[in-house]
């Protein structure tokens, strides 16, 4: 076990003495969400459990992982051989807290059949944890943020114009899987009117000249994620019109507004707001339908969430995304996305190099 | 609404009937699991769902998709503004069966606190009524394998040896959303010891002579998914060593001799045991790690399943995948799976019609 990943069953550990019925203590902590367990563990399988109790670290798996579970240290490996539940429940006593919002109705009322300890509905407790990252993890999102940067100058000197968007999504993801990394999630690249759509999914598109093409792309590396969203144009300068280049201008700004709010104290919706109000400002208010930004991690999506409605108060360490966009329905789109560690005054570090300027490619 | 979907919201509230306590009615059915909305509504979103009673058919969801619920024929719509879990809380009354299988604990409970209804555990009911597919669904599959089988012979022709893993790989992704559909799942190209490995993903290894390369893919097409899997050999057929040629031979006769037992009325697990026991009898039993197929529709995977443990007995109407293979670790591997339609006495149509005899290429 690395000094980190002990570090992080301790912490869990501390959290149990508050995390009971009215405040008072849990017996035990059941984490059954994989990748919670492989926050705590370093396990990567489809199968695989954690208990952690005042005295306890005690590891489930089966035994396709019998080999794998070796490397795990510090913690006591128990290889289920029977029914899954039935393994996990002869381990709990007294009351146990369960991750709720992850355990469907059907697994806990058969793991409640399978024992007599009190399974205490407590879930998000690793999550808390997960939000702010340690060195180690910052680290490899920073590599994560790189490869992702270098494929953004390949994507450049590669060109767009020509190329459908599923070709262009293709060469991304194979260039990805040739360096040994995987997307974070299916690359967007949304060129012309498809931009208009913040979630569009690369299709049969031939990109065009004198356009708009947003690219939201990131890489799995070493189990960390990146996250990063370029708009580029294609064609000569004098092809671009006006509303693309003003529509670009002022996302811009709302990215460096939205980045020089970003600080330790912070609550998610004021960050957001001050993105969303230059937006609003400049005539887009109604162009801008999502949040600015999430936590990445172990996690394309985690807490934190910067939006509206967020009511997460930043804190340091934790790395979140400031993705504002304007929409045109049916014309053309625009998002600016950063990767940043949220630092005590500011933002501690942008993990994304790649130019913000537009480019013509 | 097409009659097609009309009759599945038919048919699952005459399921209505016994689905209660003790086997008596239900006064309603709430759906929330997406892929089951979809098929009873058509609706492909990321927040919806149906609540189905003897005399209603309601469909719920959020502004986000005002537009699309218009198309959704035969069913009232509401278009739920405030909380959501409150939103779908005020049509419940009287007995209220919900997926226990796919909702968590903490939905549940909040659910329960927004209402007088008395909600049950009474998941399964629309998955049960996936499992046989109608002659819409039947044609929509047949269509996603026949792409598929279309690539498999481009594939050929490409060729294999001396492309990475990921550059085959991002070829046929890419090939596929030119068409305008996606990979059902990520594709698998598993080239020489790799082979070895079931869910291997494709990396940067490049692919030599005198190889199998296990190629696992499919497409998902107007929502529904093909599955197939082919297994090449690489260089000309003097380079590859005897071991390979023997468990392809194997596997191709365990494929036959499964596909020979489908039939409505076969369990699950005495369709499995047929490719089992003849490649256990080849001296490869240790070899075959994983269940023989599963059902293929809007999902990859769904019922019924293939398999040691299977107690599904099989239906006419169902699409299920047989799918043995044999993996000699450090080594090499072969699967060659087809995707059919269960018929009364025997497969009623095979959807998979690339060839299978070993192809050198």
């Amino acid at each position: 076990m690395s000094p980190a990943s002990a570090n992080r069953a301790e912490r869990l550990a501390d959290r149990l003495a508050g995390a009971g019925e009215d405040g008072g203590p849990l017996d035990g902590y059941l984490v059954t969400e994989l990748t919670n367990v492989e926050y705590l563990t370093g396990f990567t399988g489809t199968n695989g459990a954690c208990l952690v109790t005042p005295e306890r670290r005690l590891f489930l798996t089966d035994f396709r992982y019998a080999e794998r579970a070796k490397e795990i240290d510090g913690w006591e490996v128990e290889i289920v051989s029977g029914q899954w539940l039935e393994g996990l429940a002869k381990h709990l006593t007294g009351q146990v807290g369960f991750e709720d919002d992850h355990v469907t109705v059907r697994t806990a009322d058969q793991l409640r059949e399978a024992t007599d300890a009190k399974l205490l509905a407590a879930g998000g407790q690793v999550e808390r944890l997960r939000r702010v990252k340690d060195a180690e993890e910052i680290e490899r999102i920073a590599a994560a943020a790189e490869m992702t940067d270098r494929l953004y100058g390949l994507l450049g000197e590669h060109g767009l114009a020509g190329r459908t968007e599923a070709a262009v999504d293709a060469w991304l993801t194979g260039w990805m899987r040739e360096q040994g990394a995987e997307p974070s999630f299916p690359p967007i690249v949304a060129s012309g009117p498809n931009g208009a759509s913040p979630h569009a999914e690369p299709g049969p598109r031939e990109i065009g000249r004198g356009e708009l093409v947003t690219v939201d792309m990131g890489v799995k590396l070493d189990g960390y994620c990146s996250d990063c969203t370029r708009t580029f144009a294609t064609g000569s300068e004098s092809e671009l019109d006006s509303l693309s280049r003003e529509i670009y201008d002022v996302t811009l700004r709302a990215n460096e507004a939205g980045l020089a709010a970003v600080r330790a104290g912070a609550d998610g919706s004021e960050v957001d707001s001050v993105s969303r109000e230059l937006i609003r400002e400049a005539g887009y208010g109604e162009n801008f339908g999502h949040g600015l930004g999430h936590g990445v991690g172990l996690e394309i999506h985690e807490a934190p969430r910067l939006g509206p409605s967020s009511e997460d108060e930043l804190i340091a360490g934790e790395v979140v995304t400031v993705e504002p966009g304007i929409y045109i329905p049916g014309e053309t789109g625009v998002r600016i996305e950063d990767l940043v560690v949220v630092g005590e005054r500011g933002v501690e570090r942008n993990l994304s190099s790649f130019p913000k300027e537009l480019s013509f490619v």
